[in-house]
């Protein structure tokens, strides 16, 4: 057990240590932190990089009178160690247990929940004006990556912060990451600063130099005197933020508590919006983390002696199988590009990287910027492949909407993490797609079954000449073989796995195995169900399922996705539209967000389970014959079929 | 007519012009703008601005091998005259005439379609990245204007192109406003750089100075040396974008043809990304529009001679109604703040903003922040209006979801513009909010009937203590008298304003005007329509809406929104999940872009009519007579209500 952090029940108890004992609850906290990662999984390096930002931040500051927001939030393991979650750390990420990302419901010193990236300028300023307006005295925090700063919002939020001049310290934690290497201009900036020694040079020796220079001619001195101001600002680093209204401190070394404490005291006593620049080091304290950040930026079980992430044995995952398709068609289409914001790891997109550089493009955490160039380009011929997790294309909705769909542009969504993603919880889970997507014209919208139609999806996606998404679902393919040739699959056409006559089972994506086994387990109690891969969220096959509505007259959906305007929806509008009276069961998330846990606990908890699906089945079947048994009957003159 | 302008059938021709007469061209250019804004309505003081800009590009540039975007797009009148469409210039934001924006299937010198603000820079950062893969040789421009650059994703686009470092020119049309006046630290700093004369000594006057000083000490003189570099970006203007890896050109007279054909002609020779830094006047050369360039900015038709905007006699507009409420709660209640994305006009919340300036904030063009902040300053007690069109909303819809839903957080989303919004056409029209926001979990989504109704939702929705948002339409209201006394509405109930036996219309917003006179239409032929104001999208009035399934079993709902997803779906979808066997037929928007044309003659062309309405309900009644006559019957077994 760590003895000074076990001791630590709130930020105030850090008031009590000495220098040698803050340092040794560095260590323990990074002992606990790597011990629990490695048995729960979880961000890992980010929060390594914070231990002394944290402790230096809780020294400095009173929470949760002062309020410290923390951006994508999956560096808070500190945060919350300090605020008096060490005895339920070890259920981190855990159903039931502490989240992975700030949670407001879990501690009041947990402000503002986080998970989606560069959102915290936004609320600390939103923070800052309320008090401001209640008339309180109090510090609010942003703590931002480099990575997370290449965000628009993070950037609007800049840009407004600087311009309404209220107190507020934007504390920048510049680790040149955002989970792989960073882009943009903005990094290469801070890099500058962190390497050009001209930047350190400090202000007062600029002005012991201006001192200095003897007297000189009148027109000279003036030149120089207006030039004063300027230079001042020139020669502290930060111009940039300078210009945009900031104080700015630093660069600071974000693993000397000392300094972090001096620097961050000083920056409460400023007025007006301060920018903290923070130096640190992504993994620092776990060799293997500080080699491989971008592998231990969130991280699977694994083993703390050798750093070895445990791999799961098993089929290859959906993202193995589209990274393999995807490099393997680029390599006989060289319209083919790749575009990734910022995850060219965790989308898969880092193999064709490798291979085809000047055709890949990573815009940093700048989703909608990715999106909006992908348009331009698909306009001018090439077929970009825009890989983004289902949650954070939520991010590029109306870039998807107005760049790419209203100009018919043949760019390919590739929709990773469709579906519940587990541990990472409400802020990650992808199950809102198909309702933000299916309403948008023009673009088509399909769900592979298993890892071996994500190939040919993909292929068909890339020759589809409009704008085209894919969805799949995170982790392990289903283990199937996968076809040595790729086909084309027609649009809008689903696919009949299993012919039946007493239920139809319309699944989309990765529902469509646990639909094949619900049928068994119906067939061995005499049921006999169809089960239908329906391919495709729109165009949905209209043909086919009318077939099934006309020769069945009882259909189960199931997605595993929100209910409101999904999959099931989409069926239900084409029976309106068409006038067909069929009888319609749909399996689903309902109305709420789901939390973190395992995926199997959270299908268990939905209802997207083998044994749901064939228990629906059956009390559609004994409803249908006990409403038969119970009079009056009701006749419902159905439409005809147009 | 117009002796050159009508002599212009393509930018080349721009070449044979001496000066006189391109000066002469300016004119007319203003004069047929003037002329047709003031029939039409339409963008004035935009174009007014970029008069001779967009000369100047045509005369530097060759369209369409180089290729020009313009943002937000609303200023591409100029640039649609000068590229062969002076003769249709007339029909301007007319059903099937010229669009407001620029359409790539009107011409092959509109690149690129626009309508939002913030996309130019990523869709030109497309095309030159595009252009480099093909190893073409030709010039790319995003013209933005200083507001536009307040969005984040032209942000995410400014910072990805600065370190991609192509060919690549971004011309800053800095007007000092983007619909309103400006706001945000860039903006500051561009106004610094307009009026600080500092700014503009030029480098070479600096590096002068620096020869001038006398021989000093080894010490000074290497500090000097160090200094030289920073110093010469210090004495350029625009010292921002040079950090940002941007060759910075200005500013610029934005009037002055000659120096804009030159300094253009130079941003061409120059490589990498070049910002071109233009100062313009807003409705230039059109007294009425400089003197008030926001009423001039988007104006309906007016009276050229005085500048008056036509009134249109009738009710107040559900903007007016919606101010004047905000105001009236606003003295009541200090909790109550007004948020806006730079359009205090536009919203109605410019009212606000003049009596309660201290709890009023136009973040800029910048809506994902203004949801962001809004959400952590409700979490702090406020109750902050969001006022934003439906149609820009689409840029936040991560926000809503991710930082005020996830949070619970009372923020009240007033969703003018929504429905169709005529004119402005496809990127304008507000039909998918519904279906975009139903689906997102604690998010209560109504729609008042007339703007009596939504006097009493905006009171409701300030007292309600989660996100919520109202929905109202653009243009006048219905005429209806104002209830002095506010009421809070339930939250989830519909109500019914007409019992009926027959078939049962629910309907929701500016629809429910239209149902009750179908309704009244209907009885003059002997069929008794129900009438519902569903008021809520979510959560439906389940009990109202089971009750009329029970009671009548022929529902018609009717929405002036996308029919995926949208209103009428929640109902299909309430009756699947109760399992309850209703005929329902739906009225809304198929799957399409809305073009642009009045509301009226849109209206009619998706049959959102009285007319279709009271058609559709004879054809469900006969539908079910026929059927009784046809046979074979086919008995439909309903389930139970649970």
């Amino acid at each position: 057990m760590p003895q000074i952090l076990s001791q630590i029940h709130k930020p105030a108890d850090l008031h009590k240590l000495t220098s040698a004992e803050l340092e040794q609850l560095s260590k323990e906290i990074r002992e606990v932190i790597i011990e629990t990662t490695s048995n729960n999984g979880g961000h890992l390096a980010p929060n390594l990089g914070v231990v002394e930002l944290t402790l230096a931040l809780h020294l400095v500051f009173k929470t949760p009178k002062d309020k410290i927001v923390w951006d994508v939030g999956h560096q808070s393991y500190v945060h919350k160690l300090l605020t008096g979650r060490y005895k339920e750390f070890s259920t981190l990420r855990r159903h039931r247990g502490l989240a992975g990302f700030p949670k407001r419901s879990e501690s009041k010193h947990d402000v503002f929940n986080t998970g989606h990236s560069s959102t915290s300028i936004s609320a600390a300023l939103g923070f800052a004006c309320a008090r401001d307006l209640q008339k309180e005295d109090s510090s609010v925090i942003a703590v931002i990556g480099d990575g997370a700063l290449t965000g628009g919002m993070a950037l609007e939020a800049l840009n407004h912060a600087g311009h309404v001049q209220t107190d507020l310290i934007v504390v920048l934690n510049d680790n040149e990451k955002s989970i792989a290497d960073n882009v943009g201009a903005m990094s290469t900036y801070l890099t500058r600063i962190r390497t050009d020694p001209r930047y350190f040079r400090n202000k007062e020796e600029m002005e012991d130099v201006l001192k200095r220079i003897p007297s000189i001619g009148p027109h000279v001195l003036k030149v120089l005197e207006k030039m004063k101001d300027g230079l001042k600002n020139l020669m502290v680093p930060g111009v940039l933020f300078e210009e945009l209204g900031y104080s700015y401190l630093g660069p600071i070394d974000g693993h000397n508590l000392q300094e972090l404490r001096a620097v961050l005291a000083n920056a409460r006593r400023l007025k007006g919006p301060v920018l903290v620049h923070v130096l640190t080091k992504k993994g620092k304290g776990y060799g293997p983390a500080e080699s491989n950040p971008s592998l231990f930026h969130g991280v699977g079980p694994f083993d703390r002696a050798t750093g070895k992430v445990h791999k799961s044995e098993g089929p290859p995952s959906y993202t193995q199988v589209f990274s393999e398709t995807l490099l393997r068609l680029a390599r006989q289409d060289e319209r083919i590009l790749a575009i990734t914001a910022a995850m060219p790891d965790g989308t898969g997109v880092g193999a064709f990287a490798r291979n085809f550089p000047s055709r890949f493009i990573d815009v940093g955490i700048a989703e909608q910027h990715a999106v909006t160039m992908s348009s331009a380009m698909a306009l001018q011929g090439f077929k970009p492949v825009v890989a983004i997790y289902s949650t954070f294309l939520q991010r590029a909705y109306d870039q998807v909407f107005h760049d790419a769909c209203l100009h018919k542009a043949p760019v390919v969504f590739a929709i990773d993490r469709g579906g519940m993603v587990g541990d990472d919880g409400e802020t990650h889970h992808g199950v809102f797609d198909m309702s933000y997507l299916r309403h948008i014209p023009e673009l088509v919208h399909m769900s592979p079954k298993d890892e071996n139609e994500l190939q040919h999806m993909l292929y068909t996606a890339v020759e589809y000449n409009g704008p085209i998404a894919i969805r799949y679902p995170r982790g392990a393919g289903v283990g199937v073989s996968l076809d040595k040739e790729l086909t084309l699959l027609p649009i809008g056409k689903g696919e009949v796995l299993r012919q039946g006559t007493d239920v139809a089972i319309i699944a989309i994506g990765n529902m469509v195995r646990i639909a094949e086994e619900a049928a068994n387990q119906l067939e061995e109690q005499g049921i006999r169900a169809a089960v239908v891969n329906a391919r495709f969220v729109k165009p949905l096959d209209e043909e086919l399922i009318l077939k099934l509505a006309r020769d069945i007259g009882k259909i189960i959906t199931i997605e595993e996705h929100i209910l409101a305007g999904g999959f099931g929806s989409a069926i239900l509008e084409l029976f309106e539209a068409k006038n067909v009276d069929c009888k319609v069961k749909r399996i689903g998330i309902p109305d709420e967000f789901v939390q973190h846990g395992s995926i199997s606990i959270l299908r268990e908890t939905y209802g997207l389970t083998v044994d749901n699906l064939a228990r629906t089945a059956r009390e559609m079947l004994d409803g249908a014959s006990l409403s038969r048994k119970r009079g009056p009957m009701k006749i419902v003159f159905p439409g005809e079929l147009r």
